[in-house]
């Protein structure tokens, strides 16, 4: 049952009566169990769910009369009845996985619904891409929004995407079937500066009556942020305090606060709730950003439950935080996030509502997932030629391509490099004195070579720069299309043929990351859809991804988060400097810069 | 400032950035005053509130960057500054006065947004007369949002309507820009049998994407309830105990709690918050029908906020229940219900949260009432002639038009009798030995004479039969257009010069209410609109319909709400016995039936 063939409530109304009023048996009743009800904040024992055409029918002690031979009845035997949960903000493409494979991963984990905001596939491949995510989202046995993204380019001048999304994009995707609201309006500046496109993107959502996303990276809760807030943006997860998540509310936001990968912010911002007592029902869970490897091993919103449960949270407000309080954020309070009549029948058996075992999930009235197992299929989007070869290189690359030439005459360079700073998103901008040998800048010691490798136009550019951090040491390379937010390649390497070996090979994958070492590849991780994601099983890419890492790490590398750190150098809106197709960019000036001082 | 020519928050949104980042002046800034947040539900000293074209730009502890030479500035002195009050669902002709009335009574009270169904005129006007009120409501300066009738005929083939409401229509109204969705689905036993008319309507309105008002008025919380809950209803407001608001809230229903001139829903109810400790996100207050009378002399939502107050309520909760709650629960939480950026500037100052004084009240950033006086004009509506000459009795009447002949050759008959009950809406169905005059029946003793006159299409038709308990004595008439849910013309007398007189009298002034005694009109309410509204002010209204109680007083009436019960005769919804166009009906058994046994 996908999106387009469960019934709306109106075309399910006369038969969800009929159930309801005992007239008519249900499809699935679920036998006596605790009700934890989003909406009193209450856990009422001994009841039942009947449930018809996906929509839940009627909650009441005793629904026996709507149990009929054909009827499936699953006793609950007092365990707890909770709405499956919502994951408020994130990204698909962050675990590396199609929408089909994430979703087949986290509904065992008890997500029933999404709201996604592929923002790395619009760089790519622009509105076109966007639908696609869309359409396969669609498929899926549980739901997924789309939230349109809002920043494609996010640093415009500054580099090149494969596409860019317009206001009339945004408008176009605001009639969607699926789509939700814009996705996070990371171009903060433009906004308190009232910049027409930025605001028209936003317009079209509100003329909408959808909901605009938010992305307030910044300290300042002063004028930048009212300015920010008088904008649109309805909700922010950005923020990293407990001041942040008190300033969004306060001001009609709702602060949406995430578990991810690589994000801590719960522990930090829930006590606005447990323990400056605001009113919790605009406090929302999410992940943003999950590796494939969290959602295998630790779990995705339950997760981010649990964690908000052990921060102090009364379990039936976090609940609130991933269920009801998200659907009312976009608009869907009364299509789904609890379990009363007409709502999507999306629920979770479990034993405990402390530590929440998933032990069954139920989404729109079927079975999908037992103790960790998912029982039913999620179905493959047919992704087009178009999808599967963005990895344009124009030729085939050899070490050439990455000789960085000195100034005429000299024998040694002054020149800039990216620093990696250890578990930090920002670099810093360093400089080097480099050796000359026949007119070529050589790398040594702690600095690396980086490349930004043009992959959408085939144009067969090479931007060459230099990079310290990683560590890497004997004759290395390594390579990925995964590099934010514009997704050329990024190849790191301390020698040129490997450089050239890596970036052709991520060209005949199609897309993904490679890591050489002495001329041989040692792991690889194929994302041939976008060069962003890879159409396997989470396991299988989870798998993949260690090997990575353990690959880095052969090759010298001691960071933490070292692959994500490889995928940030080209992220052109975070300080200090980085790489673009364009150049290398001084972030702190938004302005390209030389390599050389 | 119309609703027409208010910004939308996209419209205003490059003005308000600037007014909040300081860059430019503001309309209006409100200073230090208390913040009173119904998102966090906390109260902030000492801020300030910057407001440009009718909507918050900013709320911070210093706006003073955004004062400009022109800009006015209110000193709120350390007074509470809160949202407008919200009435989350009434009926503007129950106070027998114009859309444009009704605002300039409850304005100085603080109401700034109202969530209207004009079902009566409905009934009298069909989709043109709703459209009326809709383009009244929509010239006031505070936010009257209409709720499109859902049940007229109330009661079909027990009754004609002057018009009727159709799905069709429904589908239609909910492309008008002031409407919030479907008014109250009365018939609640239509929905629990998948009536498809009534679906239809219910399924239009939810497609719309819009809010389906409720209306369960049983007492019975199992099957019917359940079946109820399952067609798709969202709130409801005929809950008059604690377990009626619970029930509908675990139901994922909104508890629409009511005070309204003769409704006292509210401590009954309340406890469901302030002893259960439920969430109170789903608690909302309204009023349902308030006379004039009572908006003169008592206050409107102020006046229900304070009784939720003495109840028990905290005045942070109570104030959420008619406001951001309301809100919410219209799809309107970005738009108004909070003082928070983006949002319609309608805040009231106050000394005392608890006893709530409405010293000031702005609406769209403009001061509308000071200390209990209006500020502003509330434009009216060019009402068209069809709006005016509603009352179309085909001839004048005489006496003989309200004889009733008795049997050939009766001496006396047994009679049935509608026999009014004292504080009850339900009737009594009574008989009566009456005697045979000339082969005419005469009321006599406690029985005095009724007669429904058709007024809709001229067909100068009346129905009479007999009524008890009024207590009527000597020569008099009591005649009204107000006749709930049809509207045709009762008339009530002992007399049947005095009756003709009174409905003549009635034709005469295209509507309202008249009380005939001894030959002379002793008391008029002229209801000019329809047959059911005035365009004078409220206070003259509510003084004539003092004089009209007290014309019935005078012909020897001594019921407590004497008017309603005379307006309420003919409304064939609530048993036992009542009258229609089409003759006597049994509301038990839902059928016409005879006046003589």
């Amino acid at each position: 049952m996908d999106m387009n063939t469960l019934k709306t409530w109106p075309e399910a109304a006369t038969r969800l009566i009929a159930v309801a009023a005992g007239r008519a048996p249900a499809d699935l009743v679920i036998r006596q169990g605790k009700w934890v009800n989003v909406h009193t904040r209450e856990v009422l024992d001994g009841h039942d769910i009947a449930i018809a055409d996906g929509r839940i029918a009627a909650v009441a002690p005793d629904l026996s009369a709507s149990i009929g031979p054909e009827t499936e009845v699953i006793e609950a035997k007092g365990r707890f009845m909770l709405p499956g949960l919502c994951d408020a903000h994130m990204h698909i493409e962050s675990g590396m996985l199609t929408p089909a494979e994430f979703a087949a991963a986290v509904i065992p984990h008890g997500t029933t619904t999404m709201f996604t905001d592929p923002h790395e596939i619009a760089n790519v491949l622009g509105l076109q891409g966007v639908r696609m995510m869309h359409d396969e989202a669609a498929l899926q046995p549980v739901n997924i929004f789309t939230q349109m993204p809002s920043c494609a380019p996010s640093a415009p001048g500054l580099e090149t995407t494969g596409f860019e999304i317009s206001p009339e994009d945004v408008a176009e995707a605001m009639t969607w079937p699926g789509i939700i609201g814009l996705g996070e309006m990371m171009n903060f500046p433009g906004v308190v500066n009232a910049d027409p496109k930025m605001l028209a993107e936003i317009a079209a959502t509100q003329d909408a009556g959808r909901t605009v996303g938010g992305h307030y990276a910044s300290p300042d809760l002063g004028a930048p942020f009212r300015a920010y807030v008088a904008g649109g943006p309805a909700d922010d997860h950005e923020g990293t305090c407990e001041a942040d998540a008190i300033a969004r509310m306060r001001q009609g936001m709702r602060a949406m606060v995430r578990l991810g990968s690589a994000w801590y912010d719960v522990e930090s911002q829930i006590t606005a709730i447990t323990e400056k007592g605001l009113d919790p029902r605009n406090f929302i869970l999410c992940t943003d950003d999950c590796h494939s490897g969290t959602l295998v091993n630790e779990g995705h919103m339950n997760r981010v439950y649990r964690h908000a449960v052990e921060c102090g949270a009364d379990p039936l407000v976090a609940l609130q935080m991933c269920t009801i309080n998200t659907a009312t954020h976009f608009g869907l309070e009364r299509e789904l996030g609890s379990i009363t009549p007409g709502r999507r029948a999306d629920i979770i058996l479990s034993s405990d509502l402390k530590t929440l075992p998933v032990e069954h999930v139920i989404a729109r009235g079927k079975t999908v997932a037992m103790n960790g197992t998912l029982m039913v299929e999620c179905p493959h989007y047919d992704w087009p030629p178009a999808a599967r070869q963005t990895v344009k290189l124009g030729k085939r690359l050899g070490p050439e391509d990455f000789i960085i030439k000195a100034p005429e005459g000299a024998n040694e360079v002054t020149a800039r490099v990216i620093g990696v700073v250890e578990n930090q998103a920002p670099t810093r901008a360093l400089t080097a004195t480099l050796p000359v040998t026949e007119g070529r800048v050589e790398a040594q010691g702690e600095v690396a070579q980086i490349a930004l490798v043009e992959r959408h136009r085939a144009t067969g550019q090479v931007t060459n720069g230099f990079v310290s951090g990683f560590g890497y040491t004997g004759r290395m390379a390594m390579g990925s299309t995964v590099a934010h937010d514009s997704h050329h390649m990024i190849i790191v390497g301390t020698d040129r043929e490997m450089m050239a070996k890596c970036a052709n090979r991520l060209g005949e994958m199609g897309g993904g990351i490679s890591v050489w070492k002495d001329g041989e590849e040692l792991a690889s991780v194929p994302l041939p859809i976008a060069g962003l994601m890879s159409d396997d099983p989470a396991a299988t890419v989870a798998g993949r991804a260690d090997a990575m890492v353990a690959a880095m790490a052969a090759c010298g590398c001691t960071l933490n988060n070292a692959y994500m750190q490889h995928s940030l150098l080209a992220l052109v809106v975070i300080p200090e400097i980085r790489i673009s197709d364009l150049g290398l960019v001084d972030v702190t000036k938004f302005e390209l810069t030389e390599l050389f001082e």
